[in-house]
């Protein structure tokens, strides 16, 4: 079932500095700052050979990740994502199995355009797991 | 310089019931545990197409793992792993742009018997980064 690792999210607190830090030390290709208000983020991609890290910033009053930069405010390590082929399914084993899945358990567009849910952090050892369907 | 994402690594409390939820709700490839006495965790592997997750158990008294755990009890992200072509090289551009490295700044053999280095979280955002000669 479980698919691609389609990024590792890293939170920030400041988006420019962080993404020079990636590109100049490690000589990473890192894209320009993209907004994405309807999540409340901007992002920058840092592409690697095999799948991508996604620095976060916050963006407008609402941000999803302002609560983990008020409780880690260096930044760290937000979630990961894994690809699946069918999030319903997915979601259907997960609950099958006794797993708690964030908000109202359907699917929202994320914010590559298609079908995201997020797994509860305790059911996974307080990693949050990302499911995105492609 | 930035290579491949090599591996995220995932400290848990108890490794045996992380690697049954990875197996049995997400449907992921899991090794068998692994110990790694020189290096004081257990390791099991989830094996995704383009990458893996580590999921990191205590072992022994030293255990590098356990002030994280200690301090997060019921598990989470520890740190990414990227690969990199020559670890001197990388070691010496991250030293110029004032990037510190843990320890004494001499690779060690990591995990995966392959000269290793970690970052300094402060630098990348609360991120433990570690680097992985290939």
């Amino acid at each position: 079932m479980l698919g691609r690792l389609n990024h590792v999210a890293i939170a920030v607190p400041d988006l420019e500095t962080a993404r020079a830090r990636w590109r100049d030390m490690l000589g990473a290709t890192v894209s320009a700052v993209s907004d994405l208000p309807e999540h409340g983020v901007q992002v920058v991609f840092v592409e690697l050979p095999n799948t991508k890290i996604e620095l976060l910033g916050v963006l407008g009053e609402d941000s999803p990740i302002a609560g983990f930069l008020a409780k880690n405010p260096a930044g760290g390590i937000h979630h990961v994502c894994h690809e699946v082929a069918d999030i319903l399914e997915a979601r259907d084993r997960l609950l099958a199995g006794g797993a708690r899945i964030l908000g109202d358990g359907k699917p929202k567009t994320g914010a590559h355009g298609k079908p995201v849910l997020f797994l509860h952090p305790k059911d996974f050892d307080g990693t949050l797991v990302e499911l995105e369907e492609v």
